[in-house]
């Protein structure tokens, strides 16, 4: 079988980084926005739209009361969401098929339990990851620290939402890791380096 | 500075052991059980006494209403308490002026919070810490599994009390530390090289 490493991390705690440099570290593959992609192409949906569909809560759908009868109106929202999902569950399965692979993000974690990944959750102080989005330069420019922050905690306050509601776990909880990292006071080279010989063959 | 590790731990987890393989990795001192015996040998109480106060959560002494007055009755119980903590504080800061240590336990995370130690937090699945258990053998051989995870719940739930009590954070919480593993996959001495690597100069 092959070795899979997932990421799970908070935005901006720099977990994409340390993903790509693990990845380096140890040889393989590294998916992300990869995956987006091949959904969308998949899905024939917009990338922006998938990316918007993966990081946000789903739509319930809740049976419809006419008269004295209950229905489930058809609601292509959700049913978008559920294509977007199966997708997602059938492209990670293959990646994981095919070579030893870092993932990041996704419920990878969740979705290729059956293969025992190395599960990584990456996570970091909000002083270090608004300096990480201020480096990080144009998008987040025009925000103030307090914009900035409130867009953070959005971003993985959804993040949570969706991993909790396809996984019934919840997000961040070491319990569901196998290695928590702060990336506050780490050098993400040599982290990745150390995390490398701590979780490679 | 030096560079001070500090290591919280559940019962069972291999936190101990990764402890030592961590100092051995990097070549300087490992705290544990020493630190007790010097509280005993401080506070001329027996050290398994020491210990027993250590691990479980402080008695809080509330004001004693008497006629109209209230009046804080001496409580010896209490005061022992306190000599232990004080001692325990003093202690750890001279190991930490003496040079880079590893230290396990004793709230040494939060009560050398201004000398930046390295924060790890190790913990395991519950059937990892009973197989553990198992394996050091004698002290917990006439207990049935049922009695042993009680056992190891009780530990851990007086650790966390007691941390809880003298640092105000959660015992655990990943916030709270710099890196959190999970033990149950992990082989330990592979384990203490690649953090040594991470956390290393």
């Amino acid at each position: 079988m092959n070795r899979i490493i997932t990421i799970g991390r908070e935005f901006g705690s720099g977990g994409r980084e340390l993903g790509r440099r693990l990845a380096d570290e140890l040889r393989c593959a590294y998916y992300d926005q990869e995956i987006v992609a091949e959904i969308a192409k998949r899905t024939e949906l917009a990338e922006e739209y998938v990316q918007r569909i993966i990081e946000h809560k789903p739509v319930v759908s809740f049976p419809i009361h006419i008269g004295k009868s209950f229905q489930v109106l058809p609601d292509p929202l959700r049913e978008q969401e559920q294509s977007v999902y199966r997708q997602q569950c059938a492209i990670l399965t293959e990646l994981a098929d095919q070579s030893d692979c870092v993932i990041v993000g996704r419920c990878a974690d969740y979705l290729l339990r059956d293969r025992s990944p190395f599960r990584f959750f990456v996570y970091a102080e909000m002083e270090s990851k608004l300096a990480r989005c201020r480096a990080k330069g144009a998008e987040h420019e025009k925000l103030s620290d307090r914009e900035l922050i409130r867009s953070i905690r959005s971003v993985d306050a959804h993040r949570a939402e969706y991993y909790g509601f396809y996984t019934d776990q919840k997000w961040g909880d070491r319990r569901n890791y196998d290695l928590c990292v702060n990336t506050t006071r780490l050098d993400l080279k040599k982290a990745a380096r150390g995390l490398a010989a701590l979780c490679g063959e």
